[in-house]
């Protein structure tokens, strides 16, 4: 950690931080420059409040030079993590097409797409039974019995499922679950996080609304500090003062993550852009960048789905989008 | 719910539309113009997927015209809400000042700083026992322990404690706290939000990192809507790419929430700067734009606090602020 | 334009409002419902300010439903715009590489550059000659000199070059100009537009640093609006409260703009990104999302570039890139 | 400046680092911890360009520890800067109330509107001839007219006037006004920028829609490099994601841009909000945390204002509104 010192600040100040940082047991070492003073601090800095030295009168600016993070940091571990769901391999070259409605409806719906979405190449359904919404009064999800309802959609194609957790008393529930989703309303919600990071499965990790990147990998090192190493990173657009679409997709998060990172990382372009039309070509934007796989709504009759329809592909659409997306992988492969 | 069809939608499509927006069971009230034709629905809309009927591709835009939150509103509740803590009353010109530290640390620390803050006119004393932090390897705050403390501090001086809850397993050891809090990164926690909506203690509800003024309003609703009407809304600072402040604090929403919810909104300057020298200036701006109240970190040893002592005020600092306070109050009222 | 009233709306307050919209010339169509009163506005509602009238006590809510672009609209004009420099096309299915440096430096750098990314296939040269900078301190471009050394270079290699106007005072200089460029921090310098409307010869118009897509289309219209319809739009990222990354590139607002207007729609993943590294995967992903062009800064020395040498590729990289854009191309056409 | 590099940077790369920093003209002070290596440059690093170190493989991060900007500096100019326009002084403990309407319209409507704002306290009046519009067709100014019609209100009252430049060839039409406003649009207007640094009257400067405090600093920079040091910043409100309310009025940056300038800074609660009810309150919460002045429209009928009547006090609620300012500036001085 570097301290920057402001060149009218007395030296009995000086003298005073110095001897404080010291008594932190962290070593100090001067430079004395001609509008500053540098210090470094020297050993374990990560328990040092950066924030309360920078706002002391005598210091200009405080820099961190070590890592924050550390189980994700590429830095430490240069391979590709590769997460395994049964023979399922996700990252390290190993792409992805996860599909599947926005809300688990009926046993017909959810059988019908987890078919369709098998026979266009995805190899893991995914479908929403407990749902976050911003309204009290719009359709919270079947909860348990869509999750029993995946199953069955499970059992009829052998694709893997991924669902959301909201809450960790419904821990529980998700026993049989292959994949847990936590949703960007809860990517810091700790005390889920620390328990996720108690289990043997994979955890597919949401950006927040308007978190940064930095903040993304300290939420998959409360899962991975936590024993958990099946961390799926998944950008789904922040928030910005955008008019025509719900939210921005960072899309150059993807290689960014990458190189920070030895986590897969995934982009969800329905819940990005809102629209479904939007989702095809963002969906091969994200597999040009080097994403490590899509998590794509389809709904067989988006008309009249109970949420979310409007950025709902139809199987269709997708089948014909699956194709495009194999092309432009095998082109910048 | 007014929907808006685009000037070259085959008369089919338009036909086929107000069909099924009937069968939802909605009256349909057509007006034809020169570039577009627009349909009225009457009836229960709630339940109307609005980004669904937006996406068709007959559909120019769709716009709810009637109000989404229904508890919250001072359309339907025009007098302000005021919220009671004993005896103590909160909204409706009744302001409040809560202080006290980031994180309760020990006996002497929090009892010391109760002490001087009641001196200084405070009326509720603030505390984090359970504390949310980005990375895992900060400190998390003494939790049950912690909460023991609070009651020695309210024992000692009789203030009122706040504190924030971040998970409903813990809700058993909160049965005896005054005020409840539920923090930024959790306001979009539904399912707390719905068993905080089922107790009978007041809720101070901090806006998210990134949520609209709706949304606030919104979550609000999911607590009222479950039964407690004791909600406090609070800004704390929203982000930006503000490079010299921590978050930018929006005070211009203190009166727009005021003209749209009938609830109480304070502000918490301290974690909106995230600079203590910043704190006065803000405090007096919030009490001069109509806040019912504000909470404020105190730190009886800002140099040696274990979390954002970069943000706490002295006891001494609190004083002087607290006059100045109360003079802008009555300057303003 | 449609006027919602509230429902608490006395009759004569809302009868005065009928009154005075009728006295600007417009039909109003009034619908009544149980919450609310909804009007409709009929005739030339372009000169209403919208913003006075949602001010009002008595109106809950006002909206526009007749666009306010015209000239750049899709709906009046559903063909792609092709905008030729020479024999070159750009848009309606035309890809264009456009290459060079950030800064002009010297003829030696300027020429060997040109020929360096000509080769690679590269059909217009890019080159800063008056460059905005921040602090007045920075390098502020070569100006007139810069603008004769673009001249040799074209002379040298045939391509067509593309730079920056930052001031109508400087438009004689750049008569031999082939494209002139509207920077980020002039999108909306209306004066500069409208005079660059009277021009014969295509305009690149950069999006702002955080102009919404409506905002950038508004600035196309001041443009085409004075007579000027050769105009290629620019997507070169956004500000956000991004971490790793300059700013947040807005890929989804190349479809979007797409559907919403004619024009040709480039991207500048350099300026976006601002690190050299991210150039590739975001080229690639702009190219797969259905961009018309690319606009890439390549430098013969980067380490040695008087400014944004970071973010500058060296001729091999682009060399390689240009490679990889053609087969994302194919692979998504 | 200070550059960290890499635990695993090869020592032939970080020698040939240090040899091309030497080349530069700077002293390299080397400092090798465990995990990095910390240079110290010594020298005049202003024109380093800090990107391009950065963006270097072996380079984890750089940090520029001296400022970038110089006149502005509060470090170097200690006591506030007292702005004169005539007789009236503006910053250092003068507060100054500016108002009149968004355009001029009519001599009738702006000499009505200055008697009444002089009346209520104002001592400069303000009113817009060139106006800057997102929209082509919106209502541009009377221009040069405007300028006369404010010239002739000046005469009636006695109040010196302040108006917006757009454009530097309009410039000898400004001749004769007192203060030159520049517009957010154009506050990175650099040429406009240094040529209104070679004047000798007082610049108000807009903060742009999303610029950072650094950026509005720089921006005044410009002015002052260029001579002319009679600059008053204003801050007006930042684009954000905002639902209820035009932008976000960041009035933190009141107190923080005196921390580091000398120079006066106002506050523009009409456009930060856009809405005339929340003008009220957001002046006085101005006023408390510290600024120099108010900037308010105003106008005799709101309802006809030829532009943004919806955010146009009347002349008594401005009256109201003079009086409370001034108790809330007792109250905290």
């Amino acid at each position: 950690m570097i301290v920057v010192i402001k060149s009218n600040a007395s030296p009995e100040k000086r003298t005073q931080l110095i001897k404080w940082l010291k008594s932190m047991g962290l070593g100090v070492h001067e430079s004395a420059g001609e509008f500053q003073t540098v210090l470094g601090l020297i050993g374990d800095t990560s328990r040092v409040d950066m924030d309360l030295i920078e706002s002391l009168d005598i210091v200009d600016s405080v820099k961190r030079v070590s890592e924050t993070f550390k189980c994700v940091n590429r830095k430490f571990h240069p391979e590709d993590t590769v997460v395994s769901v049964g023979d399922l391999k996700i990252g390290g070259g190993n792409f992805v097409l996860i599909a599947g409605p926005c809300s688990v409806e009926s046993e017909t719906q959810i059988v019908e797409i987890a078919k369709a979405v098998k026979a266009s190449g995805a190899s893991l359904l995914r479908g929403g039974a407990f749902k976050p919404r911003t309204s009290p009064y719009d359709f919270q999800g079947l909860k348990g019995e869509g999750l029993e309802l995946l199953k069955v959609a499970r059992q009829e194609t052998g694709l893997p499922i991924v669902t959301e957790i909201m809450n960790l008393k419904d821990l529980p529930l998700f026993e049989d679950i292959d994949v847990l989703q936590v949703g960007a309303r809860n990517m810091q919600n700790f005390d889920l996080l620390k328990e996720l990071g108690t289990l043997h499965k994979p955890i597919l990790l949401k950006r927040g609304l308007a978190n940064t990147l930095k903040e993304l990998l300290m939420s998959a090192e409360y899962i991975m500090a936590s024993g958990n190493e099946q961390v799926i990173l998944c950008e789904r657009g922040i928030r910005t003062y955008s008019d025509y679409l719900r939210n921005t997709l960072d899309l150059a998060a993807v290689p960014m993550l990458h190189e920070l990172s030895h986590l897969p990382v995934i982009v969800d372009p329905s819940h990005a852009t809102g629209i479904a039309r939007m989702v095809p070509p963002m969906s091969l934007a994200a597999a040009a960048c080097g994403a490590d796989g899509l998590i794509i709504e389809v709904h067989n009759d988006p008309a009249h789905a109970l949420c979310d329809g409007a950025q709902s592909l139809t199987p269709a659409a997708f089948d014909a989008l699956a194709k495009k997306v194999d092309s432009v992988r095998k082109a910048v492969s």
